[in-house]
């Protein structure tokens, strides 16, 4: 692949472009000088509405992106001895180049799942050898909403990691880089889910940004360290206001909702029309941007051809069908009609 | 400071904002979807016009920020053991938060410099204890072009730095955060500079992009680390056509060039300027985009309460005015005329 | 357990004491002044035989304990942005309460196993990702031998591993904390275990060494940064003679392999026993100085009150039984009958 | 230098063996089996007297040498973003490979010194940047007792330091390696010494120990990591009985203390005789166990041919001299005969 796409990619909602209303909002950020680093009015303004969304009373962090909030929130959370509890399928573990051993220098000690949510019950699997110096100490649960594979943690089973977490000395991490599909699938404000967390990323790329994450702290006590972690960890912008006015957008009328309800419309869409072809089988509940499916590995072959997206799991025969803010319902038909078309197509 | 300038600042080149061609480039790149992380074409089209301009038979990285530039240029060019030689005021040691030493456990053996350039003599001063595994390995000779106070090494002394490192098994890494200023004054090309460098970084936030900096690897052998740690270091960028839609717009028509010369002219009238008023020392030699000036405190203390700018040494009472491609003449005659006037005024 | 036992502990083999030809080692290095760090006649000595018995064209590098030797053994044959595959069981991943990620960054990638030996296969089932730059590399497989259930690779297992990996371009690295017991099951020369490793450690603590460690680097080209890098991970001794002095009494007359011999023979002599139990289950072969046990968690309890030894799996209800050079036959059935004693016990 | 030396050397504390009653609490700790890691009777008479001897109301952890116990101590006291304050010529600045900047990630800030030893207007010259995110916060004043030449701080010195440093946020780490000889030199208690930090480490090894340092920690609160910090940084010792027998002798009958007041008064009479020699020119206040000279470049190389010891500044032409707690009265006065013999020798 090497030029734009000239058909919709289902390949990642990193593919899609930039919500227009992002890019006028940076656009109209170019207005004469500014102070740098984010003592500028647009990063107040937009830090100011994240706190306010979140319900934070600790700080709102911009960076650069999703990995940097990671690591970011992570830190701010563990001590150099501590570990953090994960499913094996958390971007943290599997798609970051391992950025949290080589930066935080802390463990990750994953669980296999069988949907990417993990539970009290396997959070407690991981409880072994604490107060024993030869172990490193799990001291932070990591979970993604909505998850790596497209499903989400209800409110409820989020308020039972929480309860878990807080009777056992465990702070939350919420990798958000796609809340606010959560959100809409789930029909909940930020603040509802941030409530089950201390520290947590909402992610503005996947969702109409051009380039901007946040790292949103709820308590005071846990700011102290982040302003310098985010310049040690290269995640300081100069130009702060671009990364401030994309938010602003995301923020204005709630576009960061109604982009994020309008993907997982799409994935639905996806989905329901896979639902009349047997050969393709849905591998995990679609709850937000992302279709996993399982089909022929000659079917995939052949869509490939014609259609940008990534094969999950080569094992299994799983792909990866992601939808975005920017994908219309003729894309999905039209994708729908090559699926079908090559479903039936004789197998050779 | 809590609002945007409603006059131009001498802060930082990082208060300017975005140049128009540049905003139009990164506007032009919204084109519907591409692939990520890098394999779009507006990045193959702007790594090959930066490995073009630097002659560099090694890679170019596009990273989100000054810091994670010089934190990725050095890590390619460092083993764990060992250590880094620079100039006292170097940023990578005043500036980044021990970023260096944070991400890469790597020393800094820091040089006093009279002027911020560090030559063959001074770097012998610091090779002590090679080969003496008590002692922090000296391995890598990092030089800012233009430096922190704003002078510039002539192609003479990168040369006789680049024959002495290499004579003493010593790797060379430029922090071109203000690269395009020395060309400017300098009146050579990049490649003339870079053939002085192992590894270089190329600004180009200071030089009228948005947030944009390209890592230069000049040697294929040292690439082989460099995406593996861009990633790791969080500076791969997901929607990366929009950073590469900034370098295409300062490589289109050396507006790069016409940019750091138009800062390099207005800081030159500044300082022009200065040579008229007895009670402000010009400190440093102008040769980019800054001016360094000493001054009463109290001058400074009247001047800043209209114009805004950064005291760089309190005890010295030295100043940093620094100038950017949307600087204009009428801004720095504007300047002069109110650092005239309270330099007359009677001191209280 | 509050003070030295009364009794033979079956905890560890870091329960014996220090072996007496040892400790006379140490006290005849105590000699007069020697210089420090290395340079001495008995550091000569203990590396020079070292080298020889292993077969190493590189170096030998002692060090003070086991983390020791695996952190640096790793840390020469990883580059920052590159990961380790081994057994979940790894001392590595289990009992170094996380070294390997804190102070190199890695990534442990672990593989669960039935009996703490790796295979091609499993490594291969790791091998996803390679070149793709948002995983860890893996670049090392870390083995142990003997394993830490006790087990042995046979020397076929060995080199199926090794040619796996030269075909894969992964370097190996043995954890050899036990690497004498292996050498003893197995009937062969150090070198016959070294030429399927890049880096491997020698243990001499859990062999009747009051506490040092060898690290082995087979090829030249890897030992530029051993001596920093050791001295950086604080394992360079000042008074590094007494290091040596243990390696070279445990070097006399294969007096590792006496040790090591014998204490294999004890746990076989434990394991032969309690093939007579019916109510305790070997659970892993017999092939080194442990012997894993199956057995009913009201007896561990009643067995622990007489006897000090560790439960391995709670919930497993399996516990790991030790031998060492000390260990004596009257050990063995003093504890074996207890051992009968309490499982014919009427169960309450 | 390939042989144990013939005569005494004057090269380092650490080139002395082991104080015989040292040797003998190793060769009685080698009493049957006893719990690894610390677990053991001699570690807890071993800490129990470090803690009384220091009162401190923390811990004592005991590790394997001096790089260990400095990284260990300042990893106790310092968060991922803050730096350490200390003197150019600190240990952990020239001697330790940048174990604290590649195990702690953390940045030193050093400041020369006439003479070894900071003071409040040194350490405030380096609180700039604080609250500013550009700038690594400090956090901590490492200090060391006595100096890396041979001066010590007085109480009163300390004091100064210890009022400075609480009133402006900052911790102090104290660098004990020879704290035993600024003891013996002020005539005050460990204690009077601790008061003024709040960790510290106690050196045996330069003290006719085999190789063991302690690390105190004065404050309760300062301990939650110290257990896992140890085992991570590989300062664990399995065997750790061998490592508390040290310590034991030590504190027995105050063995340290006569070992430091002997090693002292052999300076002493070192210094004295020097000051009949006017080609010799004492560097500093002889105030422990080492003595620094100014002497002709020639007459080093002749004494060298005779008598080890190493050359502190080549450029100075400054030679340290180290006495220990073997030094006899009779090697000082040959030492000083041959050197009046060469430095009266007619030069060539």
């Amino acid at each position: 692949m090497t030029a734009a796409q000239s058909r919709k990619s289902f390949g990642s909602d990193n593919h899609a472009g930039t919500h227009p209303a992002v890019l006028r909002s940076i656009v109209e950020a170019n207005a004469g000088d500014t102070v740098a680093y984010g003592a500028d009015p647009w990063t107040e303004r937009a830090t100011s509405g994240l706190k306010a969304a979140f319900g934070a009373e600790g700080g709102v962090y911009l960076v650069l992106n999703g990995s940097g909030a990671n690591v970011l929130g992570l830190g701010l959370l563990l001590g150099r001895h501590e570990a953090v509890i994960c499913a094996e399928s958390a971007h943290i573990n599997t798609d970051e180049c391992g950025a949290s051993e080589r930066i935080l220098g802390t463990k990750l000690l994953t669980i296999p799942t069988p949907d990417g949510k993990i539970t009290p019950e396997l959070i407690a699997s991981r409880l072994v050898g604490r107060g024993d110096e030869h172990f490193a100490q799990p001291a932070v649960v990591a979970i993604t909403q909505s998850t790596e594979v497209g499903t989400c943690y209800s409110l409820a089973e989020l308020r039972k990691i929480r309860e878990f977490c807080a009777a056992n000395g465990l702070r939350v991490y919420m990798d958000g880089a796609r809340l606010a599909n959560a959100a809409a699938y789930l029909g909940c404000t930020l603040a509802e889910l941030a409530e089950h967390a201390d520290v947590l990323s909402f992610g503005g790329t996947k969702n109409g940004a051009m380039g901007v994450e946040a790292v949103i702290v709820m308590h005071p006590d846990d700011t102290t360290a982040a302003p310098y972690l985010r310049k040690q960890h290269m995640q300081l912008s100069s130009k702060m206001r671009y990364l401030a006015a994309q938010f602003i957008a995301l923020l204005d009328g709630d576009l960061w909702l109604r982009n994020a309800t309008h993907a997982n419309a799409m994935a639905s869409r996806l989905a329901a029309g896979l639902a009349k072809i047997p050969a393709v089988e849905v591998a995990y509940p679609v709850e937000s941007d992302a279709v996993f499916a399982r089909l022929d590995p000659r079917y995939i072959a052949k869509l490939r051809q014609r259609w940008m997206f990534h094969v999950w799991d080569e094992r299994a025969s799983i792909v990866r069908w992601m939808t975005a803010f920017n994908t219309q319902e003729s894309d999905v038909d039209s994708f729908l009609a090559d699926i079908t078309t090559v479903a039936d197509s004789p197998s050779t």
